[in-house]
Protein backbone atom coordinates (compact mmCIF):
# COMPACT_ATOMS: atom_id res chain seq x y z
CA UNK A 1 0.00 0.00 0.00
CA UNK A 2 1.32 3.42 -0.84
CA UNK A 3 1.76 5.61 2.33
CA UNK A 4 0.08 8.47 0.10
CA UNK A 5 -3.63 7.38 1.43
CA UNK A 6 -5.14 7.91 4.13
CA UNK A 7 -7.89 5.55 4.23
CA UNK A 8 -8.99 2.18 2.53
CA UNK A 9 -11.67 0.28 3.03
CA UNK A 10 -12.24 -3.58 1.65
CA UNK A 11 -15.41 -4.73 -0.30
CA UNK A 12 -16.45 -7.73 -1.58
CA UNK A 13 -17.81 -8.16 -5.28
CA UNK A 14 -21.83 -9.37 -5.06
CA UNK A 15 -22.84 -11.43 -7.73
CA UNK A 16 -26.02 -9.28 -8.71
CA UNK A 17 -23.05 -6.66 -9.50
CA UNK A 18 -21.77 -8.40 -12.36
CA UNK A 19 -23.23 -8.02 -16.29
CA UNK A 20 -23.71 -10.20 -18.78
CA UNK A 21 -20.30 -9.95 -19.87
CA UNK A 22 -19.53 -12.12 -16.21
CA UNK A 23 -17.30 -8.94 -14.84
CA UNK A 24 -18.38 -6.19 -12.42
CA UNK A 25 -20.45 -3.25 -14.64
CA UNK A 26 -18.88 -0.07 -15.22
CA UNK A 27 -21.31 2.12 -13.08
CA UNK A 28 -20.59 -0.38 -10.07
CA UNK A 29 -16.97 1.46 -9.75
CA UNK A 30 -18.86 4.48 -8.80
CA UNK A 31 -21.00 3.14 -5.94
CA UNK A 32 -17.45 1.58 -4.45
CA UNK A 33 -16.35 4.99 -5.05
CA UNK A 34 -18.78 6.22 -2.93
CA UNK A 35 -19.61 3.90 -0.35
CA UNK A 36 -15.28 4.66 0.24
CA UNK A 37 -15.92 8.39 0.49
CA UNK A 38 -19.06 7.56 3.21
CA UNK A 39 -16.60 5.03 5.11
CA UNK A 40 -14.36 7.51 4.97
CA UNK A 41 -16.40 10.82 6.03
CA UNK A 42 -17.75 8.38 8.87
CA UNK A 43 -14.29 7.61 10.19
CA UNK A 44 -13.11 11.33 10.46
CA UNK A 45 -16.50 11.75 12.62
CA UNK A 46 -18.35 13.72 10.18
CA UNK A 47 -20.80 11.32 8.47
CA UNK A 48 -23.14 12.39 5.86
CA UNK A 49 -26.36 12.48 8.21
CA UNK A 50 -24.67 15.12 10.53
CA UNK A 51 -23.69 17.28 7.00
CA UNK A 52 -27.06 17.06 6.38
CA UNK A 53 -28.44 18.68 9.86
CA UNK A 54 -25.54 21.50 9.00
CA UNK A 55 -26.81 22.36 6.35
CA UNK A 56 -24.08 21.14 4.08
CA UNK A 57 -24.25 19.11 0.84
CA UNK A 58 -21.62 17.66 -0.97
CA UNK A 59 -22.15 17.89 -4.33
CA UNK A 60 -20.19 15.51 -7.19
CA UNK A 61 -18.74 18.00 -9.92
CA UNK A 62 -16.50 15.63 -11.77
CA UNK A 63 -15.29 12.49 -11.87
CA UNK A 64 -12.68 10.75 -13.68
CA UNK A 65 -12.10 6.93 -13.83
CA UNK A 66 -9.88 4.70 -15.33
CA UNK A 67 -10.48 0.91 -15.81
CA UNK A 68 -7.52 -1.00 -15.76
CA UNK A 69 -8.39 -5.02 -14.18
CA UNK A 70 -12.10 -6.09 -14.16
CA UNK A 71 -13.07 -7.75 -10.87
CA UNK A 72 -15.25 -10.83 -10.98
CA UNK A 73 -16.91 -13.41 -8.90
CA UNK A 74 -15.71 -14.09 -5.72
CA UNK A 75 -13.12 -11.14 -5.81
CA UNK A 76 -12.69 -8.77 -3.07
CA UNK A 77 -11.27 -4.99 -3.30
CA UNK A 78 -9.34 -2.78 -1.12
CA UNK A 79 -10.71 0.82 -2.04
CA UNK A 80 -8.01 3.24 -1.23
CA UNK A 81 -8.31 7.56 -0.82
CA UNK A 82 -6.51 10.72 -0.71
CA UNK A 83 -7.93 14.36 -0.76
CA UNK A 84 -6.68 17.61 -1.44
CA UNK A 85 -8.51 20.84 -1.47
CA UNK A 86 -8.21 23.12 -4.73
CA UNK A 87 -10.02 26.43 -3.70
CA UNK A 88 -13.57 25.65 -3.08
CA UNK A 89 -12.90 22.14 -4.46
CA UNK A 90 -11.86 18.80 -2.84
CA UNK A 91 -10.65 16.25 -5.19
CA UNK A 92 -10.23 12.71 -3.75
CA UNK A 93 -7.61 10.38 -5.23
CA UNK A 94 -9.48 7.23 -5.25
CA UNK A 95 -7.74 4.03 -6.36
CA UNK A 96 -9.56 0.36 -6.31
CA UNK A 97 -6.91 -3.26 -5.81
CA UNK A 98 -7.58 -6.67 -6.02
CA UNK A 99 -6.92 -7.77 -2.50
CA UNK A 100 -5.38 -10.79 -3.12
CA UNK A 101 -2.58 -9.42 -4.95
CA UNK A 102 -2.94 -5.50 -4.83
CA UNK A 103 -3.58 -5.37 -8.74
CA UNK A 104 -4.96 -1.84 -9.43
CA UNK A 105 -8.40 -2.60 -10.85
CA UNK A 106 -9.51 1.17 -11.03
CA UNK A 107 -7.87 4.67 -10.98
CA UNK A 108 -10.16 7.77 -10.05
CA UNK A 109 -9.90 11.48 -9.68
CA UNK A 110 -13.28 12.69 -7.98
CA UNK A 111 -14.21 16.62 -7.19
CA UNK A 112 -16.67 17.30 -5.06
CA UNK A 113 -17.61 21.22 -3.94
CA UNK A 114 -20.06 21.82 -0.94
CA UNK A 115 -22.92 23.53 -0.75
CA UNK A 116 -23.97 25.60 2.12
CA UNK A 117 -27.32 26.35 3.25
CA UNK A 118 -27.83 25.57 -1.00
CA UNK A 119 -24.70 27.94 -2.12
CA UNK A 120 -21.15 26.88 -3.20
CA UNK A 121 -19.41 27.39 -0.40
CA UNK A 122 -15.67 27.91 0.32
CA UNK A 123 -15.55 24.57 2.22
CA UNK A 124 -13.97 26.14 5.29
CA UNK A 125 -15.91 24.16 7.75
CA UNK A 126 -15.05 20.77 5.80
CA UNK A 127 -12.01 21.55 5.62
CA UNK A 128 -11.44 22.10 9.01
CA UNK A 129 -12.88 18.60 9.67
CA UNK A 130 -10.58 17.16 7.10
CA UNK A 131 -7.50 18.97 7.79
CA UNK A 132 -5.05 16.00 8.89
CA UNK A 133 -6.07 14.58 6.33
CA UNK A 134 -5.41 17.35 3.46
CA UNK B 1 -55.16 -7.93 -22.70
CA UNK B 2 -57.42 -8.97 -20.34
CA UNK B 3 -59.69 -6.51 -19.37
CA UNK B 4 -59.27 -6.43 -15.43
CA UNK B 5 -56.39 -4.46 -15.52
CA UNK B 6 -57.02 -0.46 -14.91
CA UNK B 7 -53.56 0.63 -15.90
CA UNK B 8 -50.39 -0.41 -17.97
CA UNK B 9 -47.04 0.99 -19.49
CA UNK B 10 -44.11 -0.28 -21.50
CA UNK B 11 -40.98 -0.78 -20.25
CA UNK B 12 -37.62 -1.47 -22.35
CA UNK B 13 -35.44 -3.85 -20.54
CA UNK B 14 -31.59 -2.15 -20.45
CA UNK B 15 -28.41 -4.22 -20.73
CA UNK B 16 -27.24 -3.18 -17.34
CA UNK B 17 -30.33 -5.08 -15.91
CA UNK B 18 -28.32 -8.31 -16.96
CA UNK B 19 -26.74 -10.22 -14.71
CA UNK B 20 -23.96 -12.63 -15.27
CA UNK B 21 -26.55 -15.58 -16.56
CA UNK B 22 -27.47 -12.94 -19.26
CA UNK B 23 -30.79 -12.70 -17.94
CA UNK B 24 -32.62 -10.11 -16.17
CA UNK B 25 -31.66 -10.20 -12.61
CA UNK B 26 -34.18 -10.94 -10.54
CA UNK B 27 -34.59 -8.60 -8.26
CA UNK B 28 -35.12 -5.62 -10.98
CA UNK B 29 -38.49 -6.92 -11.29
CA UNK B 30 -39.15 -5.32 -8.15
CA UNK B 31 -37.72 -2.04 -9.72
CA UNK B 32 -40.48 -2.30 -12.99
CA UNK B 33 -43.07 -3.28 -10.63
CA UNK B 34 -42.60 0.02 -8.49
CA UNK B 35 -42.05 2.35 -11.14
CA UNK B 36 -45.18 0.75 -12.75
CA UNK B 37 -47.06 2.08 -9.69
CA UNK B 38 -45.58 5.05 -9.67
CA UNK B 39 -46.59 5.83 -13.22
CA UNK B 40 -50.20 4.79 -12.35
CA UNK B 41 -50.19 7.73 -9.44
CA UNK B 42 -49.20 9.74 -11.52
CA UNK B 43 -51.99 9.29 -14.20
CA UNK B 44 -54.24 9.10 -11.46
CA UNK B 45 -53.28 12.41 -10.62
CA UNK B 46 -51.60 11.79 -7.69
CA UNK B 47 -47.77 11.41 -7.41
CA UNK B 48 -45.55 10.27 -4.92
CA UNK B 49 -43.89 13.65 -4.58
CA UNK B 50 -47.71 15.21 -3.51
CA UNK B 51 -48.36 12.13 -1.52
CA UNK B 52 -45.80 13.08 0.62
CA UNK B 53 -46.34 16.78 0.18
CA UNK B 54 -49.82 15.53 2.19
CA UNK B 55 -47.85 13.66 5.21
CA UNK B 56 -48.89 10.69 2.87
CA UNK B 57 -46.33 7.69 2.69
CA UNK B 58 -47.33 4.48 1.39
CA UNK B 59 -45.09 1.32 2.32
CA UNK B 60 -44.75 -1.70 0.82
CA UNK B 61 -45.68 -4.67 3.57
CA UNK B 62 -45.61 -7.84 1.19
CA UNK B 63 -44.60 -8.67 -2.33
CA UNK B 64 -45.27 -12.49 -3.72
CA UNK B 65 -44.01 -12.70 -7.40
CA UNK B 66 -43.45 -16.03 -9.30
CA UNK B 67 -41.28 -16.06 -12.25
CA UNK B 68 -42.04 -17.64 -15.22
CA UNK B 69 -40.24 -16.82 -18.25
CA UNK B 70 -37.09 -14.58 -18.41
CA UNK B 71 -36.50 -11.55 -20.10
CA UNK B 72 -33.70 -10.50 -21.97
CA UNK B 73 -31.59 -7.83 -23.84
CA UNK B 74 -33.56 -6.25 -26.05
CA UNK B 75 -37.25 -7.11 -24.78
CA UNK B 76 -39.76 -4.92 -24.05
CA UNK B 77 -42.35 -5.64 -21.40
CA UNK B 78 -45.80 -4.33 -21.05
CA UNK B 79 -46.43 -3.81 -16.72
CA UNK B 80 -50.19 -4.24 -16.30
CA UNK B 81 -52.22 -3.82 -13.04
CA UNK B 82 -55.17 -3.28 -11.04
CA UNK B 83 -56.11 -3.22 -7.22
CA UNK B 84 -58.05 -3.77 -4.28
CA UNK B 85 -58.93 -2.74 -1.32
CA UNK B 86 -59.14 -4.78 1.77
CA UNK B 87 -59.00 -2.51 5.29
CA UNK B 88 -56.48 -0.52 5.66
CA UNK B 89 -54.29 -2.61 2.76
CA UNK B 90 -54.06 -1.78 -0.66
CA UNK B 91 -53.44 -5.00 -3.26
CA UNK B 92 -51.78 -4.21 -6.30
CA UNK B 93 -51.95 -7.59 -8.77
CA UNK B 94 -49.43 -6.31 -11.32
CA UNK B 95 -48.58 -8.75 -13.96
CA UNK B 96 -45.59 -8.56 -16.86
CA UNK B 97 -46.07 -9.62 -19.96
CA UNK B 98 -43.27 -9.60 -22.94
CA UNK B 99 -44.29 -7.79 -25.68
CA UNK B 100 -44.09 -9.14 -28.85
CA UNK B 101 -46.32 -11.91 -27.68
CA UNK B 102 -47.56 -11.29 -24.30
CA UNK B 103 -46.64 -14.23 -22.47
CA UNK B 104 -46.86 -13.44 -19.40
CA UNK B 105 -42.92 -13.04 -17.68
CA UNK B 106 -43.97 -11.81 -14.13
CA UNK B 107 -46.94 -12.65 -11.46
CA UNK B 108 -47.44 -10.80 -8.72
CA UNK B 109 -49.27 -9.56 -5.67
CA UNK B 110 -47.78 -6.40 -4.13
CA UNK B 111 -49.63 -5.06 -0.77
CA UNK B 112 -49.06 -1.66 0.40
CA UNK B 113 -50.61 0.34 4.00
CA UNK B 114 -50.48 4.01 3.92
CA UNK B 115 -48.71 6.31 6.97
CA UNK B 116 -50.49 9.14 7.47
CA UNK B 117 -48.05 11.60 9.57
CA UNK B 118 -46.14 8.64 10.61
CA UNK B 119 -48.97 6.04 11.92
CA UNK B 120 -51.24 3.98 9.63
CA UNK B 121 -53.94 5.14 8.52
CA UNK B 122 -57.07 3.43 7.25
CA UNK B 123 -55.99 4.65 3.73
CA UNK B 124 -59.71 6.69 3.04
CA UNK B 125 -57.88 9.55 1.66
CA UNK B 126 -55.95 7.28 -0.69
CA UNK B 127 -59.28 4.94 -1.44
CA UNK B 128 -61.25 8.43 -2.45
CA UNK B 129 -58.46 8.90 -4.87
CA UNK B 130 -58.40 5.49 -5.95
CA UNK B 131 -62.13 5.48 -6.16
CA UNK B 132 -62.65 4.88 -10.03
CA UNK B 133 -59.63 2.06 -9.78
CA UNK B 134 -61.26 -0.14 -7.40
CA UNK C 1 -30.25 -16.56 16.29
CA UNK C 2 -32.77 -19.44 16.02
CA UNK C 3 -31.28 -22.61 15.74
CA UNK C 4 -33.70 -23.40 12.74
CA UNK C 5 -30.78 -21.47 10.46
CA UNK C 6 -27.98 -23.23 8.94
CA UNK C 7 -26.48 -20.06 7.53
CA UNK C 8 -26.53 -16.11 8.36
CA UNK C 9 -23.90 -13.59 7.25
CA UNK C 10 -23.75 -9.93 8.00
CA UNK C 11 -24.50 -7.60 5.39
CA UNK C 12 -24.08 -4.26 5.75
CA UNK C 13 -26.05 -1.23 4.04
CA UNK C 14 -24.40 0.87 1.70
CA UNK C 15 -25.83 4.49 1.22
CA UNK C 16 -26.66 4.32 -2.44
CA UNK C 17 -29.01 1.20 -1.60
CA UNK C 18 -31.19 4.08 -0.14
CA UNK C 19 -33.97 5.69 -1.95
CA UNK C 20 -35.97 9.32 -2.10
CA UNK C 21 -37.45 7.89 1.48
CA UNK C 22 -34.11 7.95 2.87
CA UNK C 23 -34.57 3.91 3.35
CA UNK C 24 -33.17 0.80 1.42
CA UNK C 25 -35.37 0.81 -1.34
CA UNK C 26 -37.45 -2.33 -1.30
CA UNK C 27 -35.72 -4.64 -4.28
CA UNK C 28 -32.38 -4.35 -2.86
CA UNK C 29 -33.64 -7.05 -0.51
CA UNK C 30 -33.93 -9.49 -3.23
CA UNK C 31 -30.01 -8.55 -4.27
CA UNK C 32 -29.47 -9.07 -0.49
CA UNK C 33 -31.25 -12.72 -0.05
CA UNK C 34 -29.38 -13.58 -3.64
CA UNK C 35 -26.04 -12.77 -2.01
CA UNK C 36 -26.62 -14.59 0.96
CA UNK C 37 -27.14 -17.26 -1.00
CA UNK C 38 -24.12 -17.57 -3.10
CA UNK C 39 -22.42 -16.89 0.06
CA UNK C 40 -23.99 -20.11 1.59
CA UNK C 41 -23.15 -22.26 -1.55
CA UNK C 42 -19.94 -20.93 -1.36
CA UNK C 43 -19.37 -22.33 2.28
CA UNK C 44 -21.09 -25.47 1.08
CA UNK C 45 -18.61 -25.73 -1.52
CA UNK C 46 -20.71 -25.33 -4.44
CA UNK C 47 -20.24 -22.02 -5.82
CA UNK C 48 -22.51 -20.99 -8.93
CA UNK C 49 -19.55 -20.89 -10.76
CA UNK C 50 -18.76 -24.48 -10.03
CA UNK C 51 -22.71 -25.35 -10.96
CA UNK C 52 -22.71 -23.73 -14.37
CA UNK C 53 -19.68 -25.89 -15.15
CA UNK C 54 -21.47 -29.04 -14.23
CA UNK C 55 -24.20 -27.42 -17.04
CA UNK C 56 -26.58 -27.00 -13.59
CA UNK C 57 -28.66 -23.68 -13.37
CA UNK C 58 -30.78 -22.87 -10.32
CA UNK C 59 -33.58 -20.66 -11.44
CA UNK C 60 -35.47 -18.97 -9.29
CA UNK C 61 -39.30 -19.83 -9.40
CA UNK C 62 -41.06 -17.47 -6.71
CA UNK C 63 -40.63 -15.21 -3.94
CA UNK C 64 -42.27 -14.19 -1.08
CA UNK C 65 -40.85 -11.76 1.17
CA UNK C 66 -42.40 -9.43 3.86
CA UNK C 67 -41.20 -6.07 4.85
CA UNK C 68 -41.45 -5.49 8.72
CA UNK C 69 -38.88 -2.85 9.44
CA UNK C 70 -36.86 -0.64 7.19
CA UNK C 71 -33.16 -0.57 7.25
CA UNK C 72 -31.03 2.70 7.09
CA UNK C 73 -27.85 4.54 6.20
CA UNK C 74 -25.36 2.50 8.64
CA UNK C 75 -27.21 -0.54 9.28
CA UNK C 76 -25.76 -4.19 9.18
CA UNK C 77 -28.15 -6.70 8.68
CA UNK C 78 -27.76 -10.74 9.63
CA UNK C 79 -28.65 -12.38 7.06
CA UNK C 80 -29.78 -16.31 7.77
CA UNK C 81 -31.25 -19.23 5.99
CA UNK C 82 -32.36 -22.44 6.07
CA UNK C 83 -33.70 -24.82 3.17
CA UNK C 84 -36.15 -27.53 2.66
CA UNK C 85 -36.68 -29.47 -0.34
CA UNK C 86 -40.18 -30.40 -1.79
CA UNK C 87 -39.39 -32.89 -4.73
CA UNK C 88 -38.10 -30.46 -7.45
CA UNK C 89 -37.95 -27.29 -5.65
CA UNK C 90 -35.73 -25.97 -2.87
CA UNK C 91 -37.30 -23.91 -0.25
CA UNK C 92 -34.89 -21.27 0.87
CA UNK C 93 -36.13 -19.38 4.52
CA UNK C 94 -34.43 -16.61 4.49
CA UNK C 95 -34.85 -13.97 7.21
CA UNK C 96 -33.02 -10.72 7.49
CA UNK C 97 -32.48 -9.14 11.31
CA UNK C 98 -31.41 -5.90 12.23
CA UNK C 99 -27.48 -7.07 13.85
CA UNK C 100 -27.49 -4.55 16.70
CA UNK C 101 -31.41 -5.47 18.32
CA UNK C 102 -32.06 -8.55 16.02
CA UNK C 103 -34.84 -7.11 15.31
CA UNK C 104 -36.71 -8.66 12.01
CA UNK C 105 -36.53 -6.88 8.74
CA UNK C 106 -37.96 -9.01 6.34
CA UNK C 107 -38.64 -12.57 6.16
CA UNK C 108 -38.89 -14.42 2.94
CA UNK C 109 -39.49 -17.60 1.12
CA UNK C 110 -37.93 -18.39 -1.68
CA UNK C 111 -38.16 -21.20 -4.46
CA UNK C 112 -35.60 -22.47 -6.80
CA UNK C 113 -35.96 -25.32 -9.02
CA UNK C 114 -32.70 -26.59 -11.36
CA UNK C 115 -32.06 -27.05 -14.76
CA UNK C 116 -29.60 -29.43 -15.43
CA UNK C 117 -28.46 -28.85 -19.03
CA UNK C 118 -31.72 -26.82 -19.97
CA UNK C 119 -34.52 -29.28 -18.63
CA UNK C 120 -36.13 -28.95 -15.45
CA UNK C 121 -34.30 -31.88 -12.82
CA UNK C 122 -35.32 -33.46 -9.96
CA UNK C 123 -32.29 -31.65 -8.55
CA UNK C 124 -30.73 -34.30 -6.79
CA UNK C 125 -27.22 -33.85 -7.67
CA UNK C 126 -28.24 -30.62 -5.60
CA UNK C 127 -30.18 -32.66 -2.90
CA UNK C 128 -26.47 -34.51 -2.36
CA UNK C 129 -24.56 -31.56 -1.87
CA UNK C 130 -26.77 -30.36 0.63
CA UNK C 131 -27.94 -32.93 1.94
CA UNK C 132 -25.86 -32.04 5.77
CA UNK C 133 -28.72 -28.56 5.51
CA UNK C 134 -31.83 -30.18 4.40
CA UNK D 1 -30.04 20.22 -30.80
CA UNK D 2 -26.12 20.63 -31.73
CA UNK D 3 -25.25 19.26 -35.41
CA UNK D 4 -22.39 17.17 -34.11
CA UNK D 5 -24.09 14.16 -32.72
CA UNK D 6 -24.88 11.46 -34.27
CA UNK D 7 -27.53 9.64 -32.54
CA UNK D 8 -29.77 10.66 -29.52
CA UNK D 9 -32.38 8.97 -27.23
CA UNK D 10 -34.66 10.06 -24.76
CA UNK D 11 -33.94 8.36 -21.45
CA UNK D 12 -36.86 8.45 -18.47
CA UNK D 13 -35.70 8.92 -14.69
CA UNK D 14 -37.23 5.91 -12.81
CA UNK D 15 -38.11 6.76 -9.38
CA UNK D 16 -35.58 3.97 -7.71
CA UNK D 17 -32.99 5.63 -9.51
CA UNK D 18 -33.18 8.80 -7.01
CA UNK D 19 -31.02 8.43 -3.92
CA UNK D 20 -31.05 9.90 -0.14
CA UNK D 21 -30.72 12.98 -1.55
CA UNK D 22 -33.95 12.96 -3.99
CA UNK D 23 -31.73 13.03 -6.65
CA UNK D 24 -30.99 10.88 -9.41
CA UNK D 25 -27.70 9.10 -8.05
CA UNK D 26 -24.46 9.49 -9.50
CA UNK D 27 -23.53 6.26 -10.78
CA UNK D 28 -26.94 5.94 -12.51
CA UNK D 29 -25.69 8.21 -15.14
CA UNK D 30 -22.85 5.89 -15.85
CA UNK D 31 -25.99 3.49 -16.84
CA UNK D 32 -27.69 6.10 -18.50
CA UNK D 33 -24.44 6.45 -21.23
CA UNK D 34 -23.92 2.15 -21.70
CA UNK D 35 -27.32 2.32 -22.01
CA UNK D 36 -27.12 5.48 -25.05
CA UNK D 37 -24.34 3.58 -26.75
CA UNK D 38 -25.97 0.16 -26.82
CA UNK D 39 -29.19 1.88 -28.47
CA UNK D 40 -26.91 3.37 -30.92
CA UNK D 41 -25.15 0.07 -32.05
CA UNK D 42 -28.83 -1.60 -31.87
CA UNK D 43 -29.55 1.18 -34.59
CA UNK D 44 -26.30 1.24 -36.47
CA UNK D 45 -26.98 -2.79 -37.09
CA UNK D 46 -24.37 -4.08 -35.02
CA UNK D 47 -26.13 -4.89 -31.43
CA UNK D 48 -23.92 -6.26 -28.80
CA UNK D 49 -25.21 -9.84 -28.99
CA UNK D 50 -23.85 -9.96 -32.65
CA UNK D 51 -20.70 -8.52 -31.35
CA UNK D 52 -19.94 -11.04 -28.89
CA UNK D 53 -21.10 -13.75 -31.77
CA UNK D 54 -18.06 -12.57 -33.76
CA UNK D 55 -15.75 -12.75 -30.95
CA UNK D 56 -16.05 -8.50 -31.04
CA UNK D 57 -15.53 -7.27 -27.15
CA UNK D 58 -15.81 -3.63 -26.66
CA UNK D 59 -13.98 -2.65 -23.36
CA UNK D 60 -14.56 0.74 -21.53
CA UNK D 61 -11.15 2.17 -21.02
CA UNK D 62 -12.09 5.29 -19.48
CA UNK D 63 -14.78 7.65 -18.26
CA UNK D 64 -14.72 11.63 -17.81
CA UNK D 65 -17.95 12.69 -16.96
CA UNK D 66 -18.81 16.08 -15.25
CA UNK D 67 -22.20 16.60 -13.74
CA UNK D 68 -24.06 19.94 -14.63
CA UNK D 69 -27.54 19.77 -13.17
CA UNK D 70 -29.01 16.54 -11.26
CA UNK D 71 -32.39 15.13 -12.58
CA UNK D 72 -35.00 14.55 -10.42
CA UNK D 73 -38.00 12.30 -10.44
CA UNK D 74 -39.84 13.14 -13.58
CA UNK D 75 -37.57 14.04 -15.80
CA UNK D 76 -37.41 13.10 -18.87
CA UNK D 77 -33.34 13.03 -20.60
CA UNK D 78 -32.06 13.55 -23.99
CA UNK D 79 -28.87 11.78 -24.25
CA UNK D 80 -26.69 12.17 -27.35
CA UNK D 81 -23.72 11.47 -28.52
CA UNK D 82 -21.21 11.20 -31.24
CA UNK D 83 -17.81 9.05 -31.61
CA UNK D 84 -14.21 9.88 -33.22
CA UNK D 85 -11.46 6.86 -33.01
CA UNK D 86 -8.17 7.72 -32.32
CA UNK D 87 -5.65 4.10 -33.18
CA UNK D 88 -7.38 1.76 -31.28
CA UNK D 89 -9.50 3.98 -29.06
CA UNK D 90 -13.12 4.26 -29.99
CA UNK D 91 -13.50 8.00 -28.23
CA UNK D 92 -18.04 8.46 -27.50
CA UNK D 93 -18.50 11.93 -26.73
CA UNK D 94 -21.85 11.65 -24.61
CA UNK D 95 -24.05 14.70 -23.39
CA UNK D 96 -27.27 14.15 -21.50
CA UNK D 97 -30.09 16.95 -21.97
CA UNK D 98 -32.77 17.88 -19.47
CA UNK D 99 -35.53 17.15 -22.15
CA UNK D 100 -37.82 20.33 -20.76
CA UNK D 101 -35.32 22.94 -21.76
CA UNK D 102 -32.40 21.10 -22.91
CA UNK D 103 -29.82 22.22 -20.19
CA UNK D 104 -27.05 20.53 -19.84
CA UNK D 105 -27.13 17.69 -17.45
CA UNK D 106 -23.76 15.43 -17.84
CA UNK D 107 -20.64 15.72 -20.24
CA UNK D 108 -18.97 12.98 -20.76
CA UNK D 109 -15.76 11.42 -22.78
CA UNK D 110 -15.93 7.54 -22.74
CA UNK D 111 -13.15 5.42 -24.32
CA UNK D 112 -13.65 1.99 -25.13
CA UNK D 113 -11.17 -0.56 -27.13
CA UNK D 114 -11.96 -3.47 -28.87
CA UNK D 115 -10.87 -7.26 -27.91
CA UNK D 116 -11.17 -9.62 -30.97
CA UNK D 117 -11.10 -13.15 -29.31
CA UNK D 118 -9.20 -11.66 -26.06
CA UNK D 119 -6.39 -9.46 -27.51
CA UNK D 120 -6.85 -5.50 -27.78
CA UNK D 121 -7.33 -5.20 -31.79
CA UNK D 122 -6.74 -2.31 -33.78
CA UNK D 123 -10.70 -2.39 -33.99
CA UNK D 124 -10.62 -1.90 -38.32
CA UNK D 125 -13.71 -4.62 -37.88
CA UNK D 126 -15.74 -1.65 -36.43
CA UNK D 127 -14.51 1.51 -37.39
CA UNK D 128 -16.07 0.10 -40.67
CA UNK D 129 -19.26 -0.38 -39.42
CA UNK D 130 -19.26 3.11 -38.03
CA UNK D 131 -17.83 4.99 -40.94
CA UNK D 132 -20.90 6.63 -41.67
CA UNK D 133 -20.24 8.28 -38.11
CA UNK D 134 -17.01 8.78 -37.92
Amino acid sequence: MESKYVFSTDIEVRDYELDAEGIVNNANYLHYLEHTRHMFCQKVGFPFSQMREQGIDPVLRKVEIEYLVALLSGDVMTSCLYMERKGPRFIFHQDIFRKTDMQPVVKSLVTVVMLKDGAISRGDEIAEVFRNYL
